[in-house]
């Protein structure tokens, strides 16, 4: 039986692109992308999945409030026997209610070396800062803006003609890569939690 | 004419000995340590300076307002026509007097990955967040704490094993390297600074 993927994307999801690709290759083996979901109409990533035959849809989060937007989500990633959520740019904090029904279950990239530069325009955040180096976190999600126990991180270097979008270029083929690979340890269940720190095992099914 | 440095220190030193060691080798050319200072008598960074024939004294603190202490120091430092000041294990935050008495002339190393833990016991903390990657970080110093422009980085993988010794030592190796490599491309005036971003340049004499 694969494991079933919920995706949740508010843009061009190039992150649930690099997913959907690791499943096709078997870099996660026995997965399948069950339903992308969008906050936003029109989000470039639903019609992406469509092309690849994934079922997608909009539930527009317009006026409602956070709770009861998060309640018709899960409900519809129930619908679709969801295992894991993987937040793929989705530009929302989940309510403690989602993160409770998806304990351990719940997945988000973060274009940073996390804790530095959470939120917005982290690559251009660490530009500015003038690090030496960035990279990006793969992590648990909890309530909170960018926490949760880091699975894996990549580190990339900072040269002196970067610009925020080759920064971001090479960031994001880092993300593409080890999103794909902590994917695979969670589902494999080959980590455990220790306080904040992910170690890594040989695994249980998830 | 040598270049002269100006070290202070809290503890044993560890980065002053590496410097000191950098400069013996020519990893640092024409240049010299012309003082040590240390904000605690019989902090062991002075008698390892003392067995080496370089001039080392104790300003004790205790009692003294930030800049009464620090136009102390200064004077000390003008004293022996310091060019660059390095701070290695000084636990003192630097009035903006002592700051604006050496402009772009005072350098600090911090054992992480800067702005992620900043402050006191940055591996504990890094171990504790679970960070797949921590390091060092060179900069120039301002009256914030572990603030100011980045001249170098250095980073080390965390491993599941690690305790907060073995990843101290894992980084206090790079910032032996980093530290040395830092002074000597800012005496050799081989930046600019821009914004927060140091960039490296072909030099000129600082």
């Amino acid at each position: 039986m694969n494991k079933r993927l919920g995706v949740l994307l508010s843009g061009r999801g190039s992150n649930f692109e690099a997913l959907a690709d690791s499943i096709t290759a078997n870099r996660i083996p026995n997965a399948e992308i069950a339903i992308v979901l969008s906050n936003r109409e029109g989000a470039p990533g639903l019609d992406r999945a469509k092309s690849r035959n994934i079922p997608a849809r909009a539930i527009p989060s317009k006026g409602l409030e956070r709770e009861t937007y998060d309640r018709e989500v899960v409900a519809v990633l129930n619908e679709h026997k969801v295992d894991l959520v993987c937040l793929a740019g989705y530009m929302r904090l989940l309510s403690p209610y989602f993160v409770g029904a998806f304990p351990n279950g719940i997945l988000n990239i973060h274009p940073s070396l996390l804790p530095s530069f959470p939120g917005l325009e982290s690559q251009r955040q660490a530009l500015e800062y003038g690090v030496k180096f960035a990279g990006c976190t793969v992590h648990f999600v909890d309530e909170n803006l960018d926490a949760g126990p880091i699975v894996l991180q990549a580190v990339v270097p900072v040269n002196d003609d970067d610009t925020e979008d080759s920064l971001s270029a090479k960031i994001l083929q880092e993300e593409h890569k080890i999103y794909s690979e902590a994917v695979r340890i969670v589902l494999e269940g080959r980590y455990k939690i220790e306080g904040r720190r992910v170690l890594h095992t040989n695994g249980r099914s998830m």
